[in-house]
């Protein structure tokens, strides 16, 4: 299907992103049972609900111009939940892994908070109101679950900073 | 290797944006020759000079360090930047090309917003003067970067707001 136009270049971005968001899905209750803070899994889980809505939202948005819901796999959000992955598989302490999944999911957020950019700019040109309203509440959701990554990561960096000890190493293999 | 500290974290970070600005260097020449609007090959252009200088950077953060620089597969970049080449085989009208360049480097300006932020966080935890001065300006020209496209989109956007004429897709042809 050609790209003509920017409405066009606007629904293979809101393909994409619908893809990312079902991936994440996906992926989230691995990170979050992976992670050994309470508060992190909490915040991970936390941000799983939010995800949901994010799609329905994205689906309202195909909606709301008289298009059906499509995803279009998202081979970035592929890769950056591959890293993602990766990590659950370290040999890492306790709140090193906690520290290493909180930068892993910043950059999943970054990824999002791109994207829904990208679209409200496009939604805003477009004239498309109602899009945009629901896109800004979703770039508006992931810029806030970034901040509270980076305000959670200053209590576990602390905490990563010292090597690991053995009675921490027994607790996480205890979990 | 197992990561015992946030050192460890740090380095295993450092490996994969070594990575990642190394595979940047591989693609950035495509997205440039893909851009039809000179503006936006200029700006990606000036953009992969930075890269070049964002390697030397990490390297010297690891040599600060006393580690010699190694880098680390990025599967996020080699997501996000398989993602770019499949814009540049789309069926797209050329200002809808550049509008859909420009979104795609701003999803990998943001991975990189996101990596050195965390790496600014953890060397400045670790008081490691050098590379904190190191990774801050590398993320400094990144955000102006991602500035410096956003300000550009503003005028291709506009112009691919109209369905492609017969006279912009032979122009496009032409090149």
């Amino acid at each position: 299907m050609p790209l003509n136009s920017l409405k066009d270049a606007f629904l293979d971005e809101l393909r994409d992103v619908l893809s990312a968001e079902k991936q994440l899905i996906k992926a989230l209750p691995k990170m979050a049972k992976g992670a050994t803070s309470d508060q992190l899994r909490d915040a991970i889980e936390a941000h799983l609900e939010e995800t949901k809505s994010h799609v329905e939202r994205v689906e309202a948005v195909f909606e709301s111009l008289d298009h059906k819901p499509r995803s279009k796999k998202c081979e970035a959000m592929e890769g950056l939940l591959e890293e993602g992955a990766s990590i659950l598989q370290e040999d890492a302490a306790p709140d090193v892994l906690d520290a290493l999944i909180i930068a892993a999911a910043q950059k999943v957020e970054h990824y999002e908070i791109a994207t829904y950019g990208t679209l409200c700019t496009w939604a805003k040109m477009l004239g498309y109101d109602t899009a945009l309203q629901l896109l800004k509440q979703n770039l508006s959701q992931e810029v806030t679950a970034d901040e509270k990554l980076t305000d959670l990561s200053k209590t576990i960096n602390k905490s990563a900073m010292n090597p690991a000890t053995e009675e921490k190493l027994e607790q996480a293999k205890a979990r």
